[in-house]
């Protein structure tokens, strides 16, 4: 039951609730988190800011992996990377999370951004991030 | 006047009223921006979320790069890399930003994040992001 | 004729001989580089040395950005990040660069590296890097 | 006596002996590493190859976080990023590694990369790592 595991820790995380974000997809090593561009989530040009659109490839990268992982274990990221390639404007931003590697200690996965306009989607941001998997610590479960 | 341009700018980045960060200091080559940890930022421990801790890390350091810029130069995010050290938790999320090296075409900053807990602060992120500089973009300054 | 070309620029690359990496494949949009480990290219728990690893990894990955660039245009390595997932450890390390996007200014390329062991390939590391295209400066060529 | 420990684990890397790199300044939580450049280490258009300057600056980074660890602790780089800031040229290369945060389980370090030439200093590159600390894994000490 990846989907119903994933979307009640999404619904806890309160930041994806206040940037309009949505879960639309999980699979096994795979998850889609989308957003509406709103004012309320922009920079000072318009765009989407960079700091959103890390958001939810981070989320959707994390909940890529704990897809992966055993109940009762958690995800925390240790790091992650994001190389924003235009500017993130469209109707829609989708968050494409992939797990690269699931190892005992850190997963590696990855995400990768589109901007949806008029039908059509356009890269606009990939992010690697490495997961620290937690067991047995207090409040970090899924 | 690094002061006014910078507050002006940060005042239409929307995501940074969304997240209640506040512009908290403004010299030349440096920018400090704040947050106060609520539900309402949040990833499902109940910590600040990863994308919030890095959307108000990465302000800090695009804005340190605009101090340094002349007028009529925007920058724009290239890419970031964030690592987190420990949980975002605490009274006050704080992040400083500063200028690594300004170049022609790409300037590099940095941040560190703490969280202020009963008077100490503890570092919980560094980030380094690389921006890009922009002129004669329309819409694209400051 | 991007074989040709790239032949010829990697032939300059001294570190590449001193590592006794070899130019495998290039295609448009893509670099493959292997390399034998030996103890010339350790680190001091016998494994590949990280740095050589992302020597050829970065190397695979900014070649693959120049077969895309007009001739005349260079590239520099602008950052790159790497994630090393196993010991790098076998009969041949494989490094396969491809572009992500092609910018007017930046290309991001990624490179997976494999380790192969008995017919076997199995990933070690994952880098993804920002290439700066160069026109018009002296020496920055190919 | 973490100098004595980082030297016989220096000595092991073979890569720093192909480089041509010295181990130059033990401290703890500090470590310099120093390289000449030579066609050898070069790329294409006769600069230090990024993989080469990448290659001092973690181990840096990574023996700077050896000379935190207790003995018995081994440390492996999980993942780097490297901001290469300028061609690397000069008369040496020196990478100064520093730890960031020592945690139980990952550790940061950054180094910063300098050339040096008619004894002035100047910036090159920048790196941050994760390493991994390494308990009771055959092999995988110092």
């Amino acid at each position: 039951m990846p989907l119903a595991r994933i979307q009640q820790s999404f619904s806890r995380q309160g930041l994806m609730t206040t940037l309009g974000a949505r879960l639309e997809k999980v699979e096994l090593g795979f998850v889609e988190i989308a957003l509406v561009p709103t004012p309320a989530v922009s920079q000072q040009h318009g765009f989407v800011h960079a700091g959103a659109v890390a958001a939810v490839a981070d989320s959707a990268a994390g909940y890529a992996a704990l897809t992966v992982m055993p109940e009762g274990t958690g995800v925390l990221t240790a790091e992650f990377k994001i190389n924003l390639l235009a500017p993130a404007a469209g109707e829609r931003i989708v968050a494409r999370g992939r797990v690269v590697k699931a190892g005992r200690t850190l997963t590696l996965s990855q995400a990768d951004v589109f901007a949806v306009k008029g039908g059509e989607e356009k890269l606009i941001a990939h992010l690697t991030a490495t997961l620290m998997n937690i067991v047995g610590r207090d409040g970090v479960v899924d």
